[in-house]
């Protein structure tokens, strides 16, 4: 079998991505798209394509392929591809990966200790020359609230229930994980906010969860608890949280502090108030960085399934957005 | 039964302790030194001392305990009680706790993540409102090799490898831990440093110990791995490693970080350079706290186990420093 495949990926260097499926996929075709996420040439090749691999394509892009057949976001997130309302109505899939998973997993036990083990204090404390050793809970008396249970939720909440946190978990359907208390749809939300400590978010950016992580919400957290305060993480899409909510939320002391790796607008524009807040950590949306080489060979196998009439692994809901 | 228990924690609040252990230890006399490590009462009362609870007690007050019959540190190190060569020959215990390995495992974790996840690197971004992706590799492209493995080096290396980073270890005497790769002796020193990319010090100080992190064995650590250079973390004891030589290291690239939480001299002087040196986190000897609540009934039990004659756990012997 052969076809077209169209690889765009916007922001990011597209070269090992293609010279990876080059060689998984003898007998393809590969075209790329250029680093603003468009492809300069002619529609008369976009016609040819069969298969898109994307992140963040133009809508200018997803309105010029009259003869997809298959895409597969580069991730594990596939609102970018619904965000222009141009994708055509062929299947769609998503990367779900163990290094994707573990990588994810890094970051929120990460940020996870940096606000437990109180790193922005010590951190100005080294910048004064202060040696000054500070109240301190252990894990065990700190919980995280997950929102979010699938793949990348329910590893997270193993990682963080080695290290000694209590843990909890929120969804949207009822899910049961070992050693996680499990709290589920707009009934057990109240419930779980109200005892959890650090709030790390990992659902998928959706018409439901899109400024779910509002002022109000902020507020129903745990007051009180050992932290001091509470704290959120958002690691799934800056589209989940309301950013001036969560400014003025650590700016009145509602957040004792946050970890953002997501935002409404990427990159975070230079003004962006987000920068000057005290006791937050951004990071660029690296997270869970997807690794060609890692990643790569599940890209081939989708469309090889795909071209034997296989069944595909991953596949998204359209109507549930994720 | 009853006896008298003197005890003394330089630059600690001692009440959370002394009350607890009053209400554990009914029947008994406790007296109590000051944030000094000094007992400035008269000798009189320090002949009546039966027990001696200490962390960093001066040489003074060691030479002034005629009827003593039982140490114990308040801390997993007892490094401290040797120090001045005053101590009496009686025994001696140490803490071994599921609170005090926790807590360790959280700094060890926590800066591990650190190094890996470009913290240093990204802070400095954020600072200078910067969005840039940096190369990211995952944790089990990364090598952590651990010097001891204790009760603590082996909880972490289990922390860490859930967290999916490749772990190694070094101790004195073989050791056998489930998916840890282990080496001994000066025979396996070289082969461990050799394949190990963030060197985590674990090991009790003891006169072995005392300056084996030198530049020598720096520079003995994996040059050319997935990030980019070594990382040195000691949670350990200021003096196992040697301060000048990783001030140097730091400056010339022969570590590419390094997270110290012991030192030298504690508190560590505003005047040291280690201040000043960049890609370091300076903790003030706060990696695993020891609280009053988790473990003063640890050291009560010891009392009572002496008393009745029964078995201590978590002897120290005297001739191996630990």
């Amino acid at each position: 079998m052969s076809g077209t495949i169209l690889v765009v990926a916007r922001g990011w260097n597209i070269e090992p991505w293609v010279s990876r499926l080059a060689a998984a996929l003898p007998g393809h075709r590969i075209i790329a798209g250029d680093r603003e996420g468009e492809y300069p040439g002619p529609d008369s090749e976009l016609a040819e394509v069969d298969y898109l691999l994307a992140w963040k394509p133009s809508a200018t892009i997803l309105g010029r392929l009259p003869n997809l057949k298959l895409v597969s976001s580069f991730g594990a997130g596939v609102d970018h591809l619904f965000a222009s309302g141009a994708l055509p109505d062929v299947a769609i899939v998503r990367i779900v990966d163990p290094d994707l998973t573990a990588r994810m997993s890094e970051y929120v036990a990460w940020q996870c200790l940096h606000h437990l083990r109180r790193g922005f204090e010590y951190n100005r404390q080294q910048t004064a020359r202060i040696w000054d050793d500070l109240p301190q809970p252990a894990a065990r008396e700190v919980t995280v609230g997950i929102m979010g249970l699938g793949v990348l939720g329910a590893d997270a909440a193993g990682v963080l229930g080695r290290i000694g946190f209590e843990v909890r978990g929120w969804s949207r359907t009822p899910k049961a994980l070992d050693g996680v208390k499990c709290f589920a749809d707009a009934d057990g939300l109240d419930a779980f906010l109200g005892g959890t400590d650090i709030l790390v978010v990992l659902v998928p950016l959706t018409k439901d969860t899109r400024g779910l992580v509002d002022r109000a919400l902020l507020q129903r957290l745990r007051r009180g608890g050992a932290l001091g305060g509470p704290v959120l993480i958002n690691a799934a899409r800056g589209g989940v949280h309301v950013e001036a909510d969560v400014i003025a939320a650590l700016a009145d002391g509602t957040l004792l502090g946050a970890s953002l790796d997501v935002f409404a607008k990427e990159p975070l524009p230079p003004e962006s108030p987000l920068w000057g807040c005290d006791n937050l950590v951004i990071t660029p949306h690296v997270a869970a960085v997807s690794d060609p080489a890692a990643l790569s060979g599940q890209l081939a196998a989708q469309i090889r399934a795909f071209e034997r009439g296989e069944p595909l692994r991953n596949r998204v809901d359209r109507s549930r957005g994720y």
